[in-house]
């Protein structure tokens, strides 16, 4: 097997190595679109059921809104739709007909669904409304990567609707705790988390609150964002309920979502030069027993011993007992290591004769000969310690890459030489962030809600100001 | 609450009646668009659960392929564009511009997933692919009826690649069983199977098999197909394999699917005038507790008991106390009624004197008043009973429309008169085939694989024929 593009090398080339070797995706013959192969999908489904049951547990439900929407839909929010219209792709002609009117492919649902809600919302009895829809979506870019960026991804979009403000702000910071917990405690991957700037907030919402995650290489990466869309959307599509003390007034709104770009956000905070890293608790496989075949031995015993180790694991933990016979056992390290399954149990020959197994730990590399009785305790122990270790490694990671700067010219250079979150004073103005992103590659990511203040911003001079990060993105 | 459509007034209008008022499903803005609302996506969730456990259980795995198809590769299967390209819906512009090459909104994937398959099959190795993907696909309907007949629609669709005919053959019949299983055992709903006449084959294929229901109107329901493809896109794509001894040979293909149209043949197969009535393995809630609260008394109690109920039952079955304190009991029977959960609960004042609570079947309307400490050994039971028992009804309808018509004129006469499927005797021919479906309601539905032999066929007179099931559908 030819060898991995290593990270020092070419970073970029290194994370499509990973994708495409582990077949997690594939490029689509359509430009800027992507097929995600089963590798790929099982990690997806993994995330889908840890989030979906996090929305269930606090009241959400799923439904299915239409992919296509009238576009004249998309013009009733001002800010949304010029968002959103030069990214849209667009239905002229449908059952050999040219339409009356385009339809556009859901880039995001907001306005399909508010135009259902007001069919659906009369009265305070019937909110709140607490929906969410797992979906294809689609936006024309340019500069595509396998993951990260795809003119169509899959995503799950929440949409909910509130009789009050206060109730409405609480929910869309619901999500985002929802969504921090399930970077943490699934992906390993530690975020900061606060509101965007008015500039980079969503189009249509009053706050928009976000995940940013730090990969290898320095650059930030948004995992996730939550919006809430005060009374823009109801305004937008009329959607009056009449409260408890009968007035009429607009429904208050959130959305949220996150995306299979989350998979790209994986595989930049845990992998190596050989490969896919995996936390145990998103991996298709946490385990893999390879039965070492050799000329001369008694294989039967040996396929026989690994599936002996298997059985007991089996309620515990995704394992599979590795037979294939067209490809040699190196062949099958290389394969899962590349694949990040978290732990590799080896069996051979020797091993049967000692009343032992060879445990190989995907993140660390370590490997460890146990006795075979006490596989079914050690292994669930050992795939909670790697969890925890990643996590620890990726926090240390972010928190040396939040550094500080004090004026703008260091700032620059820290930007430049080092990377990761800079911390650096902002007077608020959109006038000093648009500097900054037009003058350096670093963008401001997010408000933190506790910001540290300065005399002044670093780019104005002017007080008084926060400490906020910038960093160069994903 | 308004009294839906009765069956015996207008058949069409009770279907709809139930599907929109037992909120499952409403009309979008784009014509023969539908929005799955939370109950009906909430039964689309469990049918997704059953079906996909058995595709993984006989080693399938899913994967995502694009939405978008150009339009060039549905032209390279000469029988697949000549059916699908009339119900296309057609991207042609995206990002602002006019594309260069229009591209179609995937009716099936087909095309797209074979131009893949030639990046990654090469050698025998390589084989079987056995993927399937959940995704919505759009087919640009004039007729549409919520769930079972619409525009856009959701679906699995699986694609699998073989090293020889005998495989996909047997990979096509495989997943027709699991089909058969999944409408009998989780459905609750018989159906007949067989292949469809040549034409009514599935466009590119060289067999489809299929499953027929028989809704409570008499009119067929076609239930989920499964294709042999032989080496039709293979050979469209050019896919060759190198085989065991080294020469390159074509691919074969099998394809599948269902889709939300079940929810509508679930609607239909087992409802009456009071509302959906739902098999327990597919209901979103299984049982309903509803305390009957009343002014005076010691409504707290019984909110207690009714949790105090509920807590053994957890772990078993879908369940939940109806607490909301704006609407009556009353109205909460009749909504419960209408949504098809199959147990209902109720507990008043007086049956927490007596230590009781009152049972209601759904699907017989049975109250049976039961000592409280029953109930974790009784509810188990009896939705086991229910789920039984809507199998056997339908088992006995579906027998019961099964009818037989010797010559063309008794033919007519029992589709006109009495519907069900009409086994009459058929030369294989496509005239005569065509001839019934112009002169008559009834179409073909299936060439069981037994079918008995008849001395000539009912339209031209020829023999030898075939007794096989004609009937109106939908």
């Amino acid at each position: 097997m030819a060898k991995l593009t290593q990270r020092s090398e070419d970073y970029n080339q290194w994370y499509i190595d990973i994708v495409t070797r582990a077949e997690m995706a594939d490029y689509a013959p359509v430009k800027g679109c992507m097929v995600i192969r089963p590798w790929g999908y099982a990690i997806w489904e993994r995330m889908q059921r840890a989030l979906d049951d996090m929305f269930k547990a606090t009241g959400h439900q799923n439904c299915y809104f239409p992919l296509l929407i009238p576009e004249s839909f998309l013009k009733k929010e001002a800010e949304h739709v010029e968002g959103f219209a030069p990214e849209c792709a667009v239905v002229t002609h449908g059952g050999g007909k040219k339409l009356e009117e385009p339809l556009v492919i859901r880039p995001t649902s907001e306005t399909i669904i508010w135009a259902m809600y007001k069919k659906w919302i009369q009265s305070w009895r019937d909110l709140p409304l607490l929906y969410n829809q797992w979906a294809n979506v689609v936006r024309w870019e340019m500069r595509t990567r396998l993951f990260l960026r795809t003119a169509e991804f899959l995503w799950q979009e929440g949409h909910t609707a509130h009789a009050t403000q206060g109730e409405a702000l609480e929910e869309a910071q619901r999500i985002l705790g929802i969504y921090r917990t399930f970077a943490e405690e699934w992906m390993a991957m530690p975020v900061l988390v606060g509101s965007k700037s008015e500039g980079q907030k969503f189009p249509g919402a009053v706050t928009t609150y976000t995940l940013e995650a730090l990969m290898q290489d320095g650059k930030a990466l948004q995992a996730g964002t939550s919006h809430y869309l005060g009374q823009n959307f109801a305004k937008a599509f009329q959607v009056q309920f009449q409260n408890r003390d009968k007035q009429l007034e607009y429904v208050y709104a959130t959305s949220w979502g996150v995306s299979t770009r989350l998979i790209g956000a994986l595989v930049m905070s845990h992998s190596d030069d050989s490969g896919l890293v995996l936390p145990p608790r998103l991996a298709p496989l946490e385990v893999v027993i390879v039965p070492i075949l050799k000329a001369g031995a008694d294989n039967a015993a040996i396929e026989q011993a690994a599936y002996r180790l298997a059985e007991p694991l089996e309620d515990k933990v995704r394992i599979r007992v590795d037979k294939r016979d067209n490809v040699s056992p190196g062949w099958k390290f290389n394969e899962w290591e590349l694949k990040g399954v978290p732990i590799r149990v080896e069996l051979g020959p020797k091993d049967l004769q000692q009343g032992q197994a060879v445990v190989v730990r995907r993140d660390t590399g370590q490997k460890t000969p146990m006795p075979q009785e006490s596989l079914p305790f050690e292994i669930p122990k050992m795939l909670e310690e790697i969890q925890a270790l990643l996590f620890a490694k990726a926090k240390a990671r972010l928190e040396a890459g939040c550094r500080s700067a004090a004026s703008y010219d260091e700032f620059k250079k820290v930007v430049e030489e080092q990377g990761g979150f800079v911390f650096a004073p902002w007077c608020g103005s959109r006038e000093c962030e648009t500097r900054v992103s037009e003058e350096t590659k670093a963008t401001l990511r997010l408000i933190p809600d506790h910001a540290e203040d300065a005399p002044a911003c670093m780019v104005c001079g002017k007080g008084p100001a926060r400490r906020v990060p910038f960093a160069v993105s994903y």
